[in-house]
């Protein structure tokens, strides 16, 4: 157990279960490069305003580049000791370049490096899932162009309910991705915004100049509030509800696919290098990718869940409850990323078996709607309509018809409205 | 029990226990006025495209008008048997006009009817939550003015940590209310979206008018898909979300106002009329308010969970499940507002008592950090000066000093470098 | 507005909105029997204690019987300035009887007296909902002993599997059934508990006799820790728990029956009576009970959320957040209980058809299993087994054979251990 | 890529981005050991039935025992090419004995195997959980033996409502410990059911005996149902709610006590050992171990809505999404033991500081209900004598006393029931 940096007003040393209860360097090692990059300009700042000099500066920026290039290549030593990364890569200075390692502190807290490197690791994570998500509306546009005459039924309650072109089907997703999109933008409007020279909370009195490090860093904006710069996760709470409502959207997907994919439904197959097998049914070829995207949706919502409650009712401004923000929130980022990365492969493998999806259309009563606005169009109410065809479903269920199978006279028996011309149009497909 | 509108195929009537369960009737007549609004616009609609003629859309208006008078003057019958606020006002137009309240439905579904109503409903009530949020904002900027000079502890882990002006504390909470603002404007431009023409699903043959529609309803745009149209509830998560987070914020802000009214902080008395007394301890004066809105944040938790979960994993397109979704955003609604509403007063009237809060600053350590960073203007790397400032705590401590109580020559004793100058300045207040 | 029980020390009247956010009596009015039943307890016990005089608790028993009557009748009035349903009550019985009414509060403070309604309440609710579980039990368990020699596909990841008895698949269901009772059971021990007598929190120097109460009320013990009698929600978070879980259960049943009552499984419909139409679509048959049921489980699951959020980080003792317990449990008694009484019916009227069950069943490699279980049979290490038939399903799947059409010549290509005795038993049904 | 043991019907090999995304070898490796004990069992049970000969078994298990001391001394290597820890020990088994590894899996599915495998870990870490708990208790108790005669206010909405002992406080938590234990040992009885011998649902045609695993595993009871076996993760579910019931108390106890190490309350002192320092504040103490076990908090909640929102809906019997219950189960286990053994120590080691606490107690109105109750013996209908006390408060305040302060002449002018007897008695401390 080594003294810690902050222990000068403490008599004895910290429990070792202590240490290991509060440590966080299992995780937040995570975060080694956007500290770096934090500290850099930090000690850029703190030479620019002779807080440090120059030379202070330089020692410092060569010390950090090459603690970066270790933990890059493998060659840094982690220990729940020194508790986080912070402390791990200051520690790691002092070796390298003495004393002068402890000027790299001024006019900073850790709770104002931590959030910096928070934001600075969500606004680069928003990137990789606005690409993610990018990619994945491609593969469903390029699938919506490749089935514009692909015709499915369209389910409600899932029944059949009307025919729809498998188009349309694939750009309804398409249209929940871009909405998706356009949080995670949002969320990142929030993360952009610079914490550093916070401090603690309330801020320092050496003349620090905050409006470099956010250019040097390539911020939007700074915190205006100091006690909010230290205290605000909204946009760790933002980014996690952007998640939790695209992995809704990626569960319904799955759960589609994985119907289809059913012997019963027997609309798509899965390419095998998107499926599993059984380890006792030689027979089986499981949807266990889209099922794992099923799944992780109730991780996502946990996670959300998770950082919600634990910001419930803390008092201002940092309180350490703040720590846990970091696991949910790296999680997701995993999981998102990784369900939006195996999906177009799927999509773009998977074989779309149209005449079984026609033949399902055509075994049902999914053109009733047709027969009801076809008599509307003749001046019934619509209401009058509904039941006509209502009746006419009934007896064709009894003499095991379809409707299309109703001649013109049998037609007239329901209403005698129907002419002709009931036969002519390409029924119930209004989409366009 | 009566025979449904739907009822044509059907050949039993709807058993009475799955009326009840299945009857939304109870909710969403909370969504009368929408409803109502929206099918006005459908009716005009149906009249300018010659779907119906302009006399039976007048004869539908001036029924829905009726309808809207009766609700509102406590008129209306409500009864499980007719489901939900759509059959029950469409009955009620029968009884009125007969049967061309029957053309009323043509063109459209109740999946998009009831998307319509929740859109109009949700584009409302944000205005009503932004209204709320403003006002709270501007509680909050007076009370920041007034403050300027106010001292109070500033905490981090509700340890006194460095002292702030009341003023920065309340703006801090300000600038939590901006986000909020921004998400909710959001999450309105996601609700700003007009989803009737999609009919169940997929649309209609008849030659319907979405634009005029969407223009007569104060739409800013038309859901280009219409599966997407009967499918989102995207913008209901997103503003039960936003809610979250809001809850967060003033929940955040209660607990600090709770604390601060105890008789160990007493930093603030909430007046007479924003408490409340015990039924058995004649002496108590409690904080009931603020502990109903840091208890109401779970259920505002509780319904983001509860309309996510119902989301997950749904197939395309509208499932009954969606029907869930109303209770959970209803309850969201008030529980905002209603927080929104009751704070303003409660901030405006409540006794700031600056003596105990200035008392608190100077019988504390709480200046540290300004002896550390006076050392550091002399060249001591921080962490030294972190370093001798941790000793002179200790050393107080021993001698039931504070750190103020240290003359220079004591001060010497820590470190060479402190002189008289360090009793000149305005210590610790960093914050501008 | 008028003056307050409790207002003794207050100067001010209550702001009518803070009325209005405080008051529970929209919702605590449930609990008038409870609250009741537990004052005639209470006031037996002051009498008997001698307290108060035996005539003082006749008049005040005498009073609150009145009282109850009213309730039940209709006749009782309700207003938000009485807060809750303590104080209307309490009113309600000075009219009727002065201020001997006063006497009732006595050695009791409304923090134990909601506590002994709501363990009251909680008691009641558990029977009414091990009652139900019983009924749905004996409905699988009916359908279990009908369906014995039913064959239906079992399936795993939604892909047939193995054959299983539609008996065993019933039976599952009855078994998840049975360890929610045992949760619910467990649960009602928790709140098999009395609190009266903890007054606010500390108890009262009045010679109270507690176990009188506790006998008087049916209960099996007294809390021996009064802070812990007024401050534990245990009973309320294990009772939301256990409805968690048996809503999972349900919602499994019921996405099952969702799936086989599509026209593309078709292995069920559901009774005219347990179904709805469609708005739109004549020929709709929706299984929106099923969908319900499905959906409310988010419900569920958020009332857990809601009070568990809620009571995180709460100080001892009783905090008024403690409010909130209340609508998150009635409103998870009530989606249990009616979920519970609408499933029977439905799986008593639904129709099952076996026909289409077993012709799924044949239509598939379903019995893959069983050529591997005879290899093994035959001494051919079981992954070796695997693989053989994987082959054999490749070959079937090519020549749009199924694996019983191979004959034994076939076979032998594949494994020469196959023998005529391949043939002859009754595969893979190996569920006793 | 190598070819997967299950790939028998397969043609391609499965994509890379795939294999990482289904595999679970990164947590599932946890459960080595349970994994490896099932396995010897069932290859006992294989060769006690004759399905495989004894030299078999023998070889097995001597093949398992060998690879169980590889992962033991850090010599196994893990590949997420090989899934699982399932396939990783059967591949490794297959390099050490050759084909007749190909035996182990006889009459097994992973979706038993893996079903075993974490019953036998919820069992064996609620032993642990368990023991935590009776270890806190005691410490719990010890303190309260301690402290029977040390009184702090008692606090109702945070403000001092009654005197209490300390005791009774540190009971209260206690008891509320004891439930805790309870709920566990409940969910240990729903864990302690034996799966093996349902295979992948649906049993198997080898003649097993279930009955012979179960003793050798220690289990009290078998599934009577295959398909629930493989389908229950009821007792994963009652693990997370009974982790989120106990999590709440331990935040509470918290709460508390980072209230009560506040300068403002200041009636304990944490032990150095078990707190940390501020990286800028250099007079900071702070209790992060206690905010950390609030903050956790959240975690365990959000660990429960993932498993059960995965759980929801769906269908019978294994989903793969049913891999998605170990991390929130293994990272739960993690939190709970690990907040159940700081805490002992920190308790025990922190300084309470009762000279504080009395004079909390003093230096408050904390004694009115004692007055009120006063009257009531006197004959004083409560409600009355809750008034009158109320108005002895609101003077006391005006005249800056306390209630003990007032002579019996003063007291005399509020009631003239008071006698001299009122400044007899040890004030309002009721609690026995």
């Amino acid at each position: 157990m080594n003294k810690k940096l902050w222990g000068g007003r403490f008599e004895k040393d910290t429990d070792a279960l202590v240490e290991e209860f509060t440590a966080s360097i299992d995780f937040d090692k995570n975060l080694y490069k956007e500290d770096i990059m934090g500290s850099m300009a930090h000690a850029r700042m703190l030479a620019k305003t002779g807080i440090i000099s120059k030379e202070e500066a330089a020692q410092i920026i060569k010390g950090l580049l090459e603690i970066k290039a270790e933990i890059e290549n493998g060659m840094f030593e982690y220990t729940v000791e020194l508790e986080d990364i912070h402390m791990h890569i200051e520690k790691r200075l002092f070796e390298k370049i003495g004393t002068v390692a402890g000027k790299l502190h001024t006019a900073r807290s850790r709770n104002d490096q931590v959030a910096l490197d928070m934001h600075l690791y969500v606004k680069e994570k928003i990137d990789d899932v606005v690409k993610g998500i990018d990619i994945l509306m491609g593969t469903l546009w390029e699938l919506s162009l490749q089935h514009q005459n692909t015709v499915v039924p369209g389910y409600t309650h899932l029944q059949r309910a009307q025919p729809i072109f498998l188009s349309d089907y694939f750009k309804a997703y398409y249209h929940m991705l871009r909405r998706d999109k356009g949080r995670f933008l949002k969320a990142k409007e929030n993360a952009d915004l610079m914490p550093l020279g916070a401090c603690a909370l309330a801020g320092t009195t050496l003349p620090i100049d905050r409006v470099f490090v956010k250019e040097q860093l390539g911020f939007s904006k700074i915190y205006e509030n100091t006690i909010d710069a230290v205290s605000d996760r909204d946009f760790i709470m933002e980014f996690l509800s952007a998640s939790s409502i695209i992995m809704v959207h990626l569960s319904r997907l799955a759960e589609d696919l994985i119907l289809w994919s059913t012997s019963e439904f027997n609309f798509i197959e899965l390419d095998d290098a998107y499926s599993t097998g059984s380890s006792i049914m030689p027979q089986k070829k499981n949807p266990d990718v889209l099922e794992l995207i099923r799944g992780k949706t109730g991780r996502v919502f946990g996670n959300l869940i998770s950082v919600l409650t634990m910001m419930k009712g803390l008092p201002l401004s940092y309180n350490r409850d703040m720590q846990e923000d970091k696991e949910p929130l790296f999680d997701t980022v995993d999981t998102v990323l990784s369900c939006l990365s195996v999906l177009p492969g799927l999509l773009k493998t998977m074989k779309i078996k149209k005449e079984n999806m026609k033949k399902a259309v055509e075994d049902s009563f999914i053109d009733a709607t047709y027969y009801a606005e076809y008599l509307v169009k003749k001046g019934v109410p619509f209401r009058h309509a509904h039941e006509v065809v209502g009746k006419m479903v009934s007896y064709c269920i009894k003499k095991n018809k379809k409707l299309r199978d109703l001649n013109v006279l049998e037609l007239k028996n329901f209403s005698s409205l129907f002419e002709e011309d009931v036969k002519d149009e390409n029924k119930g497909f209004s989409i366009k």
